[in-house]
């Protein structure tokens, strides 16, 4: 008993010291895009957000190596390459997702953060950098947007939500296009761990991918078990974030109709 | 000379007033959300909505007959249907843009006016409420941002934007699948007044659509002219601000290429 206790404090331990340096990583990223606004071509911000991805990156290896020694991170820049299984706590971090939008808008990019105990989602982070929205969980306590508690998510229908998938997709497998009879309507922001965010706060009602790395979703994954969301790949099937998928991150009570709306042959719209 | 110096001092005294007013439907709309919060039922939010959009038409159309009797309100709910023509003052109005959004996401929706004079766009808002982001313009006197001037639009190429359109769109007329290969990337946010206003900050290169009123588009219509932004029907003609059309609003570089990828037979993709 005084041993789950500690662990547990400890755990706050670690996701309070996470929010901190997710906090100095905006303010560095927003310093970065700051000084590159005086440049301002596309193509410096390329190079820019190359920089700052590896940069953050470096600056958690840095931060847990001081820290928390035993921890591994799993990060989109090269850090991936040292992580074969999720034994232990494995942070898995996307320093900037949304890069695109990065160079392109100035805005609508995330720092995502899902920390990991023996292959579950303890601590979920995906931090909207240039709106200041911070969604955060801790596991069975709860999700919150900028420290206000998110519901459960409520019951729903197909037709009544709203999705979230890139229009690319739906050229690969024509398949998608069900959906958009089927549904309220359709958005793409271009950023997954935010999409999943917004599928944790209920403005969005799923979002669909053919193709994420673990650090697109280990952050929005967490958020979504805290508010009772369901996220599998195309087939139904766990995650393993250990490698792409594909993901249909949803409101539990539409999920399995989005899979038998997009798989099942009889299905007539 | 002294009679067009008056008549800007007016423009000037009516482009603060709208600002005035904007800011206190804003208010009128959060409380009204915050209220509804309670009840929190997605038939309630549209009921929410339509009282709401009515109430925010109301108000303006009240504030204009005493301020500005002269000035004609053409406005989605009712008030467009006296509006034949563009003679005069005439405010475009929508009290909210972006309804689905307002309902599902209690975000991503805006207060957007254009305000014509003798059928040209001399004032043009359009707020994003819950963001607090006002983009503003005044003929000859430059798009802003919340006060920051907002640059002209650079030089830019097809395959390296980011357009906006929806999904729903695709499916009606597969000529916009092109734009899918050839663009960096396609978005949809399900609010047209923000997205023209993101085109004309630059977050977007394009916006698209294939039915759109005059009060959806008139307060981006303003402002993308005070940046050099082009914005059409799908024929390259201008909008007249009296009926529904389709719509290309565009970075100029990109305006014509965007036209000519969807209608170009020979185009090869």
């Amino acid at each position: 008993m005084i041993t789950v206790t500690k662990e547990v404090e400890t755990l706050e331990k670690v996701k309070q010291q996470a929010e901190e340096w997710i906090r100095e990583a905006a303010l560095y990223i927003k310093k970065e895009m700051k000084g590159s606004f005086a440049v301002n071509t596309k193509a410096h911000q390329h190079d820019l957000v190359t920089d700052v991805d590896k940069n953050v990156e470096a600056f958690f290896l840095e931060k847990l190596s001081e820290t928390f020694p035993t921890h591994r991170l799993m990060g989109e820049e090269g850090s991936f390459e040292q992580i074969k299984d999720l034994s232990g706590i494995v942070w898995i971090l996307d320093p900037i997702d949304g890069t695109i939008n990065f160079v392109h808008q100035e805005s609508n990019f995330a720092i995502s953060i899902g920390i990991f105990l023996e292959g579950e989602p303890i601590i979920g982070f995906v931090y909207d950098v240039m709106r200041d929205e911070l969604f955060s969980s801790f596991k069975g306590n709860g999700a919150y947007l900028n420290g206000e508690p998110l519901p459960k998510l409520p019951k729903n229908a197909l037709n009544e939500s709203i999705l979230s998938f890139n229009a690319g997709w739906m050229l690969k497998d024509r398949r998608l296009e069900k959906l958009v009879h089927s549904s309220r309507g359709i958005r793409s922001y271009g950023v997954a761990a935010l999409e999943m965010a917004y599928v944790a706060s209920g403005r969005l009602d799923a979002y669909i991918s053919f193709n994420l790395a673990p650090w697109d979703i280990a952050g929005g994954y967490a958020l979504l078990q805290e508010v009772g969301g369901k996220a599998t790949n195309f087939r139904g099937e766990a995650l393993n974030f250990l490698e792409k998928d594909t993901l249909i991150a949803a409101n539990p009570w539409i999920h399995d109709e989005i899979i038998n709306t997009i798989y099942n042959q009889d299905n007539k719209q």
